[in-house]
């Protein structure tokens, strides 16, 4: 699955969601940054209504289930109202979050930072893509560039079905994990400038191989993870570039991707700390020049204790097995969390693995983390947070 | 300077070129693999020709000099012969080779190589670029896919002009290089094969990180060269590249060229071991599979006595401070050497550097290269090896 973010592809899955979302005779409405809204009517439309969603887009080579099977769980429970003829007091949103992966555009969470205003607008329809071209344009392009309003938006409770993307669930054999938290994260763009020049006729002691630093670079990182790998700690190098790239030209740059992950704020801001230091150093015995680019930072956070409730409730009487953990990966309910009260819940992935093609998920899981949505949606828009 | 073998920029170089060469009504060949002839007739047509030329292609982000000011020396050599009504007794032919870089279709020197017979034609004709296209597409593509002859050719002597591309001309402040021979050259492809998986939520001590592999042998084959810096050996990494190249993956596939260059035989044989040896090490420690695929050998090689000393003897006719060397970088002359007596002249460039769009040469040095190429050509063309 390589569903990137405004792609045509990506287009395609939205216009199938709005395509049966509009059939059940459910409300679209899209915002500036391309994130659609599908409302079914509550009885009270005084009451702010309860949200749920993720995303639809997917990494290069991904899997089939991580994001789109939230999206396509929430329009289930939607329809399943609708075939049983259930009325809610408030109304339910389901939400397609723009570009959640942050492949093609960087940073990640686009759709839902700018929901929650931890992005400006303008910066993010102003990102481009390693073509050069921006978000504003491909929104545009697919016909995803819209104008509701959600700025007085103020959705009740928020609510995030997604598979564990880890090993753990499956590994403790439970059905459910209820998210009560996620890992802090930062992401940066390294690069280290020596001196392109001829393979052939320059001596190895005369060169500046920019190459040879960011393998260095790695080296020392991988090693700054594997310290902090039993806190819970980790560092990803997951793109590599070198200039002018050519089998026999040595690099003049290199160029890589680097994202830090830690469940402790401090334990964080130490690793970003420890990054500045080692890189500067590899520079500067190198003889190479070094460019660090922070493009990404969030703190490690909690979800609501109320939703994480409700949640681990609706878990309990329906039966499942379950047991609490932090989220390894970020979400968009971790912006989500700044405007509403909010959890996720989770199901296991075969072998733990996503990010991949090999990503895969039973039916078992598939209608357990369905149930719980709907029966925790429903208990939100009918009873509220009170048991 | 970009012009990549057999793009519309190559396709317009060479169009220029023959264009000049009509003008002054020289006959002009074009072989299957799109080697380019333009002779100069001389007297007696039963007398083998003397050839020089070199290549028009060049590297990402290259100079303007390599390949190319030889092949333009070449061509005023022959105008100059014209407009002072010199007759020689041989044919002199002027060659653009075919894809002498490699860096779109590897391997490099593609077509002095089939012109020497030490690649076969389909073989070349089939070589793809990045995005699948062949040598053969890309040769009717753009009008160079010939039709002359060239299987019963034997050149009475070659001769190639070409920047140093390296520092040791300037350095010795001197501004002819007699080049007496060549480095030995292998070039590698290698790849190693782990787990992409997602970068969140997998701990680092359950990782099968391809990258971090590629980085450890990276590091290993620059101590390998640096071991073998003091006896001319060098060691060279270009291009990498992770798969599926996400950031927040962790890279399941790390693919990069190696290229080594020893000028002695024996040592070369033993680095090629030991990089088969370590890599495969680097693979079983971190539980990653290993790929090596070997794309070029050329021996270390010496060029003809009789074509040095004819070199030499202009040189020093002409009063240019000069001095033997061996060539670090593999030349068409390299496979030219296989099929006439050759050898190559070799002019400083500034600061060594050359594949690089700092690459430069003063009017005096090229003025010195060309004045030595005319006078050599025309003696070998005229009176022979005899001195």
């Amino acid at each position: 699955m390589t569903r990137l973010a405004l792609t045509d592809l990506d287009k395609q899955a939205c216009d199938l969601l709005i395509d049966k979302a509009k059939k059940a005779k459910f409300d679209v409405s899209i915002d500036q940054i391309g994130n659609i809204f599908i409302r079914r009517q509550g009885k009270n439309s005084n009451l702010n209504p309860v949200l749920m969603g993720s995303h639809a887009d997917s990494q290069p080579k991904g899997g089939r289930f991580d994001g789109v099977y939230g999206v396509l769980a929430g329009l289930e429970v939607m329809l399943s109202l609708n075939d049983n003829n259930v009325q809610t007091e408030r109304s339910i949103d389901l939400a397609i979050w723009t570009n959640e992966e942050g492949t093609r555009f960087a940073p990640a969470m686009m759709g839902s930072a700018v929901f929650a205003k931890k992005m400006k607008l303008e910066n993010a329809l102003s990102c481009q893509d390693n073509n050069g071209v921006t978000v504003k344009e491909e929104l545009e392009r697919i016909g995803y560039a819209g104008s509701d309003d959600f700025s007085q938006y103020n959705p009740y409770a928020s609510l995030e079905l997604h598979i564990e993307q880890g090993p753990i669930l499956e590994k403790h054999n439970n059905v459910i994990g209820i998210v009560t938290g996620s890992l802090g994260q930062k992401w940066y763009e390294i690069e280290f400038i020596g001196e392109a020049s001829h393979a052939g006729t320059t001596p190895m002691n005369m060169r500046r191989d920019a190459g040879f630093g960011m393998a260095r670079a790695m080296l020392k990182l991988h090693d700054l993870g594997m310290q902090e790998c039993d806190m819970g700690g980790r560092i990803t190098i997951g793109e590599v570039k070198l200039d002018p790239g050519s089998r026999n030209v040595i690099p003049g740059r290199a160029w890589f991707t680097l994202e830090i992950r830690h469940p402790n704020k401090q334990a964080l801001e130490k690793m970003d700390k420890k990054i500045y230091d080692l890189m500067h150093h590899i520079g500067k015995t190198n003889k190479l020049d070094v460019l660090i680019n922070k493009i990404l930072s969030i703190s490690p956070l909690n979800f609501d204790q109320k939703c994480i409730s409700v949640v681990r409730e609706v878990t309990r009487n329906l039966g499942y097995s379950h047991e609490d953990m932090i989220s390894g990966a970020g979400h968009d309910s971790c912006y989500l969390n700044y405007v509403a009260p909010a959890s996720m819940i989770f199901i296991p992935c075969v072998n733990g693995l996503s990010h991949n093609e090999l990503e895969d998920i039973t039916f078992e899981w598939s209608e357990a983390g369905a149930q719980v949505l709907a029966h925790s949606i429903v208990k939100l828009a009918s009873h509220g947070f009170e048991i």
